[in-house]
């Protein structure tokens, strides 16, 4: 029985490196390397890279921090804020490099795995979801406009959201980020 | 000397490859062989994978039809809306695949290559200087809201659109199409 730290271990490079790399740019051995065992014992623990990188890919919607969303000690349109400011952070702080892992695996792999795309396109709803939800409680407190459609809206911050991390990672700088608040919390939400 | 026609045939397939596949998907040998080329002849033409990227990417933003926002004959606001419909169509007609190739590269090569993260910012800084241009000429016409930034929402716009081709290609859904129509000329332009 293999035993589960190692399984730990391995799936943190992978995360690591998958979020780094891309799909395509990453070798089964990489992981290994990183995690410290060699690369036959990653097949003690996971069928196929691909298999990891659905693993990888779940443990990284785990760490978006989807609960700020939730959080009933603030207003619901300042924890969408802060959740955006929280990823915007990570960004910053890796020099505008790595973006979203959800966003890299739709552009670099999901035409060509049918499974990856079925967890990015459920890890997305998930998220849509969340931002729904404070959306709704936002709508219900007065917080923004009385015609907002909760759910679309949602769709639509994520979507402009993904696209940010695009220019942000091309011009590696802060302009896209900017623009992205000022419009969200100006021009989408009222 | 080498003929013009194979460097060009060479190039419309490196063009169709890394739109397909990625930076890190593609292989030298698969341009050659989908242009009828050895592999060898390939740096007759390029110097490197890289140069030859920066190129098809040069002749992708050559086929995205810019020069529609600028038409004279329709409105500017029709003109934007045309031109995303334009790019709706092509990533429809594809079944969801391929995606935008600017937004491609930047999550799977940009971190990788300054050359190519150059030639991807420069790219969307035209794209987004074209949109930008319509909308300063909407706003003139009173098409849209008198205190419209053109910069900013032309900037956000075509943000918005590249995560909404990540949303369509993850979901195979014309649904993220829908919501961009209905927030981009609804809520952001007024």
């Amino acid at each position: 029985m293999p035993k589960p730290s190692k399984r730990e271990d391995l799936l943190a490079s992978a995360l690591e490196t998958f979020h780094t790399r891309g799909f395509h740019g990453t070798g089964i051995k990489e992981i290994a390397d990183a995690a410290g065992a060699p690369k036959g014992s990653f097949y003690n623990h996971f069928s196929s890279k691909e298999e990891c990188a659905i693993e990888a890919l779940r443990l990284y919607g785990a760490e978006r921090r989807l609960d700020m969303l939730a959080d009933p000690t603030s207003p619901p349109l300042e924890r969408v804020r802060r959740h955006f400011e929280f990823l915007r952070d990570e960004i910053v702080d890796r020099d505008f490099t790595r973006g979203c892992m959800f966003g890299n695996f739709a552009t670099d792999v999901i035409d060509h795995s049918e499974d990856i795309r079925a967890v990015v396109a459920d890890s997305l709803r998930t998220w849509h979801s969340a931002i729904a939800a404070a959306l709704t409680e936002a709508r219900r407190d007065g917080a923004v406009q009385a015609d907002l459609d909760p759910d679309v809206t949602a769709c639509f911050l994520l979507n402009a959201w993904e696209g940010t991390l695009i220019e942000a990672r091309a011009t590696k700088s802060d302009a896209a980020f900017d623009t992205f608040f000022r419009m969200a919390f100006g021009a989408v939400l009222r």
